[in-house]
């Protein structure tokens, strides 16, 4: 189950960067939901590489196919399979990977763990595993937005040195697309454009932090103690490559504060019952109170970088790796989607289980 | 399953703040393993409430029974049960929280999500939840000392605006205990005992930042892509109570360095692999590579003080809460513990994990 | 999770027959049903130990406490927890275990898997740790009960050689109750006790078969392709201990009909779709289809007789076993009680787990 | 997850009969194991359509591939996800179908269960679901025979009136493969055959029961209390198509044994300990005793049979229903390779269960 992710609408991947193909079955999702091909191809767009001059020129059409799980364009309820074919593989870029740990990379962790790791590319570490993530992340976000209009949407808001600014409430899809580093703040976004294509002449890399807001997220999703629904949501974004870091609301600012400070009103609003203040990012106690869900994600600088540094060989002797192959110089303009891929899926899995308990609705 | 966590090392915890008792059944533990109260006590009493100035008054001896799965003072491979009474309940303090909300409590959450909810005290969202995690932390950390030697440390590095100065890598036990608000910089911990004593005085509370260091942990623990080490320690740390983020290594701060400053550099030493540094906190591609496991948990402060605050009734009304109960005006001091044991818990869970895969020796 | 049963509704039970208590924790039970532990206790009082003559002369009480999850006589969606403490235990009959193996026993097993064993008793294979199933299952009855009707029936259809006559479709509780070996036809009934009887003076034990009927089970539940309802009820049963066996409708004597003379007519009655016979068992594709579920399981004969057997020492030597102890000659009895317990946790689980389903309602 | 099976080595299978493919993904295999098409192919031929005069006529070559887990031969500890294309589908052969439903067929509990249904052929409820679960098996056998030389084998033992005689402890697979029936009793199996070929001829199906054996299993496997290793099985076996029973050992026949008939005594042999007798089937109190696992299935006759049936249609009126389709006219043949399979999967999962547990001889 390492492959697999969430309860009742889960997810499970399979693949290599430079194997056979990636994709994802998906099971659990709601029948009865209106699903072709083009559903997915949208997000696997945002996410494929070679999109613009800050990824990695590695190209692949990354053409979603759907094998099972629907009939007549709806879904049936079984088992929905994705598969995307691997194409521009370029294995000989790696021979000298064979022998060496790139260092900061998850070679050392696979072979250590393993006895044995696929040196083609990143294997299963390589940012193509997430192709699953995000096809099966699309298929979420759809059934969140007919059943509950949710609407998720993260950002770029930081390139190595290069803060943005914004207001996360108000930040519209149409904002993050206008600028190929997916930041919405366009002066911020010139500068991290111009910081990530001069990391990669140098052959070098950086990273950031991305912010995530989902809006009209129903109340009550969450299920104290363990999966709570900021819990979930931290696993999920700490599965990604190279994240190492999240949080939520005032997150690591929250010290900050006083209680008398930190602590949301509740107000009544329209029959509904709001917050003054959003310092929880809509989640208190580990359920969602309604109102939108606010968390950053920080990412490390991609380990691969294209300068010769010290490291070791699988056997232990000290030597000099100079990489090869391609890739990005910085993986965050990619990773918005997949950010949000990984949301929808904790979110609809949560709204799910959320929906199984109300069978009490029953006895009234 | 709401309530456990864990894959073959698995807990299920159970009990509210003013109900019967609260405990935890721990399934999967290794057989054969030396435990008795003894070795769970000393966690708990680490934990329980009254145990300094700083904290909550409440008076709980927190005794631990066990119940099941040892036989002649060795665990028996089956089901282990620790159980703490509740006795010091004073459930009419709470009278007036029955109908109105607790402004950033989990009141709404539960109400919202069950139609119901023990208003008596937190219920079970109260830190009371916790001591099942600590009992089983405890076995958790024997086994893990046993096996491996490993060695789990957390503290205090910051409250409110105090930050402590200190060498995690070299802390000791001895130093974080040496002060009740358990941070290792004597200095700064007089002050954050004086921060948290004037929050109790208007009141009102505070909140800050732990830091946690483990040692000795094997290389190879940890399951990509989504139950990596890194993302199974983030949910297990943002499960915790008024929790508020996670990050690893250098965490929020990795954007502020590019790949060839932040990569660790493998050096053969003593015919092992290691890092000249440890920028990655321990994990690389979500496995563990030997090095000492570092990250930090963000608390955000109480959300229950004792100022009048503007909230809504359950009906939806405004109104005016104005708290009584005992409570901590700073969680930190007490959650170190709950940090490290929630921390044993996964690497146990990994390790044993991990054990499985290694059958693939029988075939040498 | 060896010691967890269930997806949403889940049960963990632990306890070994001479250890402290034995118990379960209950988590996923739908908020706000009316529960005490008056509706637990006649369910228990059914299983206990020496309630006739043809069962274990062992006293106890069995007294069920309710430890959490309730609130004010209603659950609260948290984890139950419920104990029973072990009372009338006698350890020192079971010194001749401590270095021989009963034959057929589990203790050969547990030995051999854990290094180690609860000698006193059965440990954690003795009856004593369908307690914590049973009180679950008085849990998932009430709530059946409350959701959907739903009326659980087993009853002893064969001890040993004697088959009892009766119309399963139209047995009651109170025809089964009639009679302390739990035979709805009162005439097979007083062979079967007098079977039991002799066999207890011959220190000898017999098995045989049990019936289950649950009746207005919904249509829908049951989760293709492994989880199917069938499969699970399978997997419930053959957990009991002593089960050897388990089919459904017309079970292994399938093969005795052709397709035509096997297959159920669907037929309209009263807006409903019915069958016009129900050899299926009122699961088709592992898929409830509203007609009552019919199975049957087998149970050999206790494994504990008090006669001298050939066995062998732990150390592997050549020995005779004389047991003592206290033991039921035929288990069937007084797992009426479990078999049903099972069935109702296995049904509530499947009908929350299709209700979580039903979200696609909410786009109509 | 109703579609995953499994802890460790856990499957998740997808597909629907006239969909675009089927297939299977493998998590949790160990790595380093030697692994190829060739090793899953075999398998897979022996489950497929059109093998022989007695077995559906669908024309499905059934070539499957790898796509993942596999590098240079060998596995990776990744998923592995394999694949085989539907071809041969005729979905207008089903138009009748798309408003009728099939007794004692799934397609009641579907329609009922998601509101729609993949009318053509049998959707998911198809036998080609089970293409993933054999060559998941495939797998499994794989490493069980390189581990610990395991050897798994079903066959034949009753159709519908027709008993065959054979000593299970030593039937070999070219015997079960040297009749297209795969009964090892010659005789019994040119009877089978003539009566399955009599059932074709009628547009009639029967069913009948399948014997298993499993050869070599180390003892020490299954996980009381619910995980069992005879409950897994029972579970795996009533996951299958028109499976309606599970026993093991003696079974249904343990009534008729008392106690003393029924005990397996304990004898030493060379060193080890084994049973004289094997009324138990291999398993006792869960766990498996070394000696060869030894169970029964039970499979209705096909319910899709070539005649008139009254039945209803979707909106549940009473009609008649003539079906067309190329249908088996008994699943048994074909169904033997898939018994293999769900044992070898449930005796490899709990083999690395018990490994991971294993980890306590780190301490000695």
């Amino acid at each position: 189950m390492p492959n697999s992710f969430g309860q009742i609408f889960r997810i499970t991947t399979w693949g290599e960067s430079h194997g056979g193909s990636v994709g994802v079955v998906v099971d659990g999702c709601p029948p009865n939901i209106p699903l072709d091909e083009s559903d997915i191809q949208g997000e696997l767009n945002r996410r494929k590489p070679g999109q613009s001059r800050i990824t990695t020129p590695r190209k692949e059409e990354d053409l979603a196919h759907i094998y099972s799980g629907t009939f007549q364009g709806k879904t049936l309820g079984t088992p929905i399979c994705v598969m995307v074919m691997n194409k521009d593989a370029r294995p000989h870029d790696y021979d000298e990977i064979s022998t060496k740990f790139r260092p900061s990379h998850s070679d050392f962790g696979y072979q250590t763990k393993y006895g044995i790791r696929n040196w083609e590319g990143g294997g299963r570490s390589s940012a193509r595993e997430t192709i699953g993530r995000v096809a099966a992340g699309a298929i979420a976000k759809k059934v969140l937005k007919l059943l509950y209009n949710v609407e998720i949407l993260a950002c770029v808001a930081q390139i190595h040195h290069i803060k943005a600014n914004f207001d996360l409430e108000k930040v519209t899809m149409d904002q993050v697309e206008s600028s190929i580093v997916r930041c919405p703040d366009p002066e911020a976004a010139e500068k991290m454009i111009a910081c990530i294509k001069e990391a990669r002449r140098e052959g070098d890399s950086v990273g950031g932090i991305i912010h995530c807001i989902a809006r009209n997220v129903p109340a009550a999703l969450g299920e104290p103690v363990f999966d709570k629904l900021d819990a979930d949501l931290a696993k999920a974004m700490l599965s990604l490559p190279a994240a190492k870091g999240f949080d939520l609301g005032t997150g690591f600012e929250a010290a900050l504060y006083k209680g008398s400070e930190h602590n949301d009103t509740y107000i009544p609003l329209n029959g509904k019952v709001v917050t003054a203040t959003n310092r929880s990012g809509g989640i208190q106690g580990g359920i969602s109170n309604g109102m939108p869900i606010i968390f950053r994600v920080a990412f490390k600088p991609t380990s691969t970088i294209m300068q010769p540094q010290k490291t070791v060989t699988v056997e232990g002797e000290e030597t000099i790796l100079q990489p090869k192959g391609r890739h990005d110089p910085c993986v965050l303009p990619r990773a918005i989607p997949i950010v949000e891929a990984m949301t929808a899926i904790t979110l609809l899995d949560h709204a799910l289980r959320q929906n199984s308990l109300e069978i009490s609705r029953l006895l009234h």
